[in-house]
C-alpha cells in the first residue's frame, strides 16, 4: 500500500475535481491510498454519492488556503492550517506518505516543497520536470522547466541525474539525455552551457548525447531534455502554445471547406479525439518536482479529474519505483567536484 | 526597379533551385532586377529553358563557393572570390542593389554581413528575424533568434526597436512587442530580462505589452517576439519540432484508422494541403538578418525553388519600404544610454 497526500483545496477546480479525480485513483489502483487535505465541510459533499473503498481515504480538516494571490514564501510560513502546509507536514512527518500531489501555485508548492519537505542531499537546485508527447509516440522529459531562471553547470549535472532517474522511474531503459542548446554543435551555447557540455561528457550514470536543438526535444531521439529554467520554461510553454496554433490552424481550414467538414464529420471524429489526447500531456499527469526528499507531483491549475487521477497515479509509481532513492544512489556515484555546488 | 542580389551557390539545391527560385520572382514582379553571383559554367544551364526578362537578370561570375564546412571569419577573409563574397561586395558598393538573398551557411552569412557591408551605426549586436505564423492566420516576428547566444539589455532594447520596423516594412500596423520570459509578471526572468522589461517600458517609439511566455509567441496577440538569442533560437527550433511532431500524431492517427483513411482521400486532402502551406514557414520565405546597412535574407539551407522566390520578393520588399532608413529613424529618436551600448 502506498499513501499519496493530495491537496484538496490547489487549483481552479478545487476541491471538485480534485476529489473526484483522488477517488478515481483509488478505483483503479487497490495498492493505494490517499489522504485529502482541505476544508471537510466542502471536500465531504464532493465525495458523497462516489464508489471508494472507505478503509483507503482519509480527509484531514483544515481551515486555510494559499491562492495565487499569496507571496509564497509569505503564505509557507503563516497559513499553517493550509491544505498545502499540513500536506507537506504529513509527506515529511509519517514515513507511510511517500508521494504529493497539487494543483495550486506553483510558486507555493515549490517553496513548500523546499522548506517543509526539503532537498535531497547534494541537490541546491530541485527542478521541475513535466513530460511531452513525442513524435515517436513516446515521451521525453524536460528538466528544468521552469523551476530555476539562473543557473550554474553543476544545476545542469544534477538535472540530468534527476531527469535519468526519474524517467527511469518511468519505464524508460538507459534514458538518453540532450542538452538543449542553439545548435548541436559542441561549441554552441553561452558559457552556461558550453561547461556544462564538458561536465556531462565526463559524468558518469548518465547516457549523454550531446547537444540537442529545440526542434530535436519532441523528434523522439532523446528522453531527458536538459535545460537551464528559463529557457527550458520557454521551450516547454513553446511548444504548448505550438500545438494550440496547430490545431486551431487545423480546425479553421476544416471549418473553411464543406469536403473537410463533411469528412471530418462522418470519417475523422474518431482520429482527432485520439490525436487531442495524444497531444494533451495533461493526461500524463503532472510534473514532477526532482530533488526533494520525497516524491512531489504539480498538476496544472486548471486540472480535472482525469489529469488529478493521472497524476496520483504517477506520485504512487514514482515512490513505488524509489525515485527518490535512486537519485541519492546516483549522486554518490559521482565526481564530488560535480555532485557539490561551486 | 529594385536590384536584389542572390548567392546562387548557397545551400542544398544549389545552384538548380536557386535560380529557378530568382526566375520566378522576376516572372511574378516587373519592377524586380536580380543578379545571380556564381559558376557561370553551372548556372547557365539551369537558365536554359525558362522564359524570363534577360533585361532585368545579371550572372556574375566567381570561381569560388563557401560550403557549411568552412570556418566562417576564415572563408569570409579568404574565399574573396566565392559567390557569397563577391555578392555581397556587390551589395555594398553598388548604390542600386539594394538586397541580399543567401541559403547558404549562416554563420558565413552572418559574418560576411556584418565584415563586408556593416552594422547600421548605433546598432552592434545585428540579429536574426524569421516569421512564423500564428493561431489567428497573420505572422509573428522572432528576434533575435539565434546570432547571439549572450545578451545585453540594451541588445534587446535594439532588437525590440528593429523587429518593429521590420514588421511595418512588412505591413503591420503599430506592431506590438513582447519581451519572451518564463512568465508574464514584471519581476519574472534572470537579471538580463528584469533589466530589458524597464528599458522597454520607457523606450520610445515601440509599443510593448509586457513579458510574454513562450505559449504566447505564435496566439496572435504580439507581432514582435523580442528573445535574447539563445532561449530565442530554442523557441523557434521547439516551434519547428512542435508543428513537426503534431502533424506526425496526425498522420499516424489518420493511417491507424480505415475509417480516417476514408475520409482523408475523400476529402481532407485539400484541407490538409492548405494547413501544410501555412505551417511550412519557409513559404514566408527566410529570416532576414537585422541591422545590417543594407537587407540581408538568409533562407533555409534546405530552400527550393519557391522559398527562394518569396525570399527575394521579400528582401525586394523590405528594401522598398525604406526598412534600414527606419531603423537609423527609430534610433535617432531615442534616448542615448539605450542607444549606445554599455
Amino acid at each position: 500500500m502506498i499513501k499519496i497526500v493530495v491537496d484538496a483545496m490547489g487549483g481552479d477546480n478545487a476541491p471538485q475535481e480534485i476529489v473526484k479525480g483522488a477517488v478515481q485513483a483509488l478505483q483503479r489502483d487497490a495498492e493505494l491510498s490517499v489522504v485529502l487535505t482541505g476544508d471537510k465541510a466542502k471536500i465531504e459533499p464532493c465525495l458523497a454519492g462516489m464508489a471508494y473503498d472507505a478503509a483507503r481515504l482519509q480527509v484531514v480538516h483544515c481551515s486555510e488556503v494559499i491562492t495565487n494571490d499569496d507571496v509564497p514564501t509569505l503564505a509557507i510560513r503563516q497559513k499553517k492550517d493550509s491544505s498545502l502546509v499540513v500536506a507537506l507536514k504529513m509527506l515529511k512527518e509519517d514515513e507511510e506518505a511517500q508521494g504529493f500531489v497539487s494543483a495550486g501555485s506553483t510558486g507555493a508548492v515549490l517553496t513548500g516543497a523546499l522548506l517543509r519537505v526539503g532537498r535531497i542531499r547534494g541537490i541546491s537546485r530541485p527542478a521541475v520536470c513535466p513530460a511531452l508527447p513525442t513524435a515517436k509516440g513516446g515521451k521525453v522529459f524536460i528538466i528544468d522547466a521552469g523551476a530555476n531562471a539562473e543557473c550554474k553547470p553543476v544545476n545542469l549535472c544534477h538535472f540530468a541525474i534527476m531527469g535519468t532517474a526519474y524517467a527511469k522511474a518511468m519505464g524508460v531503459k538507459d534514458p538518453c539525455v540532450g542538452l538543449v542548446t542553439n545548435g548541436t554543435e559542441e561549441h554552441k551555447g553561452d558559457p552556461l552551457h558550453q561547461e556544462t557540455f564538458h561536465l556531462l561528457k565526463k559524468l558518469q550514470g548518465i547516457r549523454f548525447v550531446g547537444n540537442v536543438e529545440g526542434r530535436d526535444i519532441m523528434s523522439g531521439d532523446i528522453d531527458v531534455a536538459v535545460c537551464d529554467g528559463f529557457s527550458g520554461n520557454i521551450a516547454l510553454k513553446t511548444a504548448e502554445g505550438t500545438a494550440l496554433a496547430v490545431m486551431s490552424v487545423i480546425k479553421q481550414n476544416i471549418k473553411s471547406s464543406l469536403a473537410a467538414k463533411i469528412g471530418y464529420a462522418l470519417f475523422m471524429r474518431g482520429a482527432f479525439k485520439k490525436i487531442k489526447k495524444v497531444l494533451d500531456y495533461s493526461k500524463y499527469g503532472g510534473a514532477v518536482l526532482l530533488g526533494i526528499e520525497k516524491v512531489v507531483v504539480k498538476s496544472h491549475g486548471s486540472s480535472k479529474a482525469e489529469s488529478i487521477c493521472a497524476s496520483v497515479l504517477q506520485a504512487k509509481e514514482a515512490a513505488e519505483s524509489g525515485l527518490v532513492g535512486e537519485i541519492r544512489q546516483m549522486l554518490t556515484g559521482i565526481d564530488l567536484e560535480i555532485a557539490q555546488d561551486a
